[in-house]
């Protein structure tokens, strides 16, 4: 069988092909960059419409008391099974970057008296310049460690670490419960960067005891660009969660407008500013896509889609250096090494195949499990065993 | 003449009253709350449209090489001649708390050895809550002391004053460029936070050597419920700027993806994470109400409105207890205290005359002057004749 029979067949069975239909993307677009931009559902430009038409122009002021308010907390309940969250946990609002600030502080203040902060050192940068910042206000240091060696580093003397469960360059899936608890058995928390992994594998935050968590909603949960990210605190920390971005959203009486700050209970403590509607509900309507699918499914998909586009890339363009593990400690995500990369992605592109690049020779091909297609990541391999051509 | 024949005749003579067809709102309804929360341009909807389906959709990660990426400074500078700066000064984006805690730190890093930061005391309350963050996290004192007495306090041990344009309760308008070079004259620094003026009254940020603003887009800019805030950092300290959330969006080489932050030459410095192009691109488009409009016109207007408001109560309601100097040191804005505010101020909105309460008993009508009709105030002096009726 040919491998274009191969892929016609996977498609034929996929239980998840219906839900492509569900998002507005052209049948000839092959597109593998959802692990840096997720593609639009449909239903978030209705939304949108919906949003400023009827609740803003024909409700104005009073959309805040009819839904408004409470998004960030509502539409954090909507993502937190996908994380392996029980509810009022996750808010949603501000960007990756501000909520790593917020939990980063919110960690040593936790845990005081240890003068270390343990960051991934393979980490996107936007964790090491905010964990670079936050230590210099709190006076702690910074240590950067790769994930696997966190277990050998950890010390009386750290009070938290900060991973991304996913490699956001290589798609390496780093071992978030064990490395948890290995956190934990020398008394630090546990910070965890989801962006990679939020709605592209199961999670299990509650039941690892991840400490903080934060994650973005434009990826795998198709948000928007720049789409409201989230923060997770756990129930356990919420009486003690101390922010430093203590906004007037995140007060105990935020219309009573008194002068001091008092933390509201709850994971409401986690909000900072008025929250941002129209990206939020475009997010909220974003999350329909979910309907009557588990994470659990999306990850299987997501495996069987990187497993054959291995196998397709070992018969078509043998020798390819793959970056990503070829067992199972991968996120939805194959990145190969590739000496023009910049040039080759450049003209994947024109030719309708969209992954990405990452300096200096990184491909990265995203496995979106909601739209993308057997028939898609054969299709990057035939680019790839046709360059230069 | 009647009241009614005199509002009939300045909305007649209104050289702004052909703005009002540009927003949704319908003719019957007396829309007195642009001062919380704008209401929505007509060009809104139909751009958010665009944005997702022709951006999102069509072009997928590329948008972000096509106008995204830049869109935070471009976006600033169709603001910039609002509040009298030059271009490559503001930035969009994040809450106007979020802004506030990067002016904040920033400011007491450009002016270090000082100990003591003042916060207006009548300031809205997140402007509070974060400067007391800031300063917990950085070891300066705050001390509240009201705007008029600022000259007096100010001295060699303060860092920075960070103060409203407008009082947000009475609509009093401080004394900017006064306050400012008295700031100045001790070697001070001055943030201001524009949140009631951006948009309604001139503010004249470079022309008053301002040091940092901050101000929202969501009241009379018509951004759109929580829309994107902005900061202002003036040329003069752009090279110096050196602000806490130092995220990847801010960095000199944000793709080349190295360790070490560095930070943007510029304005784009005082970016944080990914830009919220939803919320951003709402924004972008609300702006183009502006377009043939000064910030003189709407300043003309909105006086005119309080006046003939204040007129109409002294008329048909003598003795209000009226909070808002009535000479030109106001915003767009009237506060009137009255002894069951909440209640009136339900009843007129179930009537469709909108404006808001703030506790215990300020009644608050916004004169957004691109949509508010001269009969719009009448009315709404003309229900609080007839309370309770």
């Amino acid at each position: 069988m040919s491998l274009s029979q191969v892929a016609a067949g996977l498609d034929a069975r996929d239980p998840l092909a219906g839900k492509r239909a569900e998002f507005e993307l052209e049948s000839q677009m092959s597109y593998l960059d959802g692990n840096s931009l997720g593609a639009p559902p449909r239903s978030v430009a209705a939304r949108l419409d919906e949003v400023v038409r009827k609740q803003w122009a024909g409700r104005l002021i009073r959309s805040w008391d009819e839904g408004w308010w409470q998004a960030p907390e509502r539409v954090g309940d909507r993502i937190a099974p996908l994380v392996g969250a029980a509810a009022g946990q996750l808010v949603v609002g501000d960007s990756t970057s501000v909520n790593l600030f917020k939990a980063l502080v919110a960690a040593v203040r936790l845990n005081p008296y240890r003068p270390e902060i343990l960051v991934d050192a393979t980490t996107f940068p936007t964790d090491g310049y905010i964990a670079a910042s936050a230590a210099r206000l709190t006076g702690h240091e910074i240590r950067r460690v790769v994930p696997e060696e966190i277990p050998a580093v950890v010390s009386e003397r750290t009070a938290a670490a900060l991973i991304n469960h996913v490699d956001y360059r290589s798609g390496l899936l780093h071992d978030l419960p064990s490395l948890t608890a290995g956190l934990h058995a020398s008394g630090a928390l546990a910070v965890w960067d989801l962006c990679h992994s939020a709605g592209a594998v199961p999670v299990g935050l509650d039941a690892a005891g991840v400490d903080l968590a934060v994650g973005c909603t434009y990826k795998f949960l198709n948000g928007g660009p720049g789409a409201p990210a989230f923060l997770y605190v756990p129930a356990k920390w919420q009486e003690r969660f101390d922010q430093p971005l203590s906004g007037w959203a995140g007060h105990a009486d935020p219309f009573g407008m008194t002068e001091g700050y008092a933390s509201a209970p709850g994971i409401a403590r986690a909000r900072t500013g008025t929250p941002d509607i129209l990206s939020m509900l475009a997010l909220d309507a974003a999350l329909d896509v979910w309907e009557g699918v588990t994470i659990e499914h999306v990850r299987t998909k997501g495996l069987a889609l990187g497993g054959f586009f291995l196998r397709c890339l070992d018969e078509l363009v043998p020798g390819t250096d793959v970056l990503t593990p070829r067992d199972h400690k991968r996120g939805n995500q194959i990145s190969v090494r590739w000496p023009d990369a910049k040039r080759v992605m450049a003209a994947m592109t024109e030719s309708g195949i969209i992954g990405d690049f990452r300096p200096p020779d990184v491909l990265r091909f995203g496995l979106a499990s909601l739209y993308v297609r057997y028939a898609d990541v054969l299709r990057a391999a035939e680019f790839l065993s046709g360059w230069p051509g």
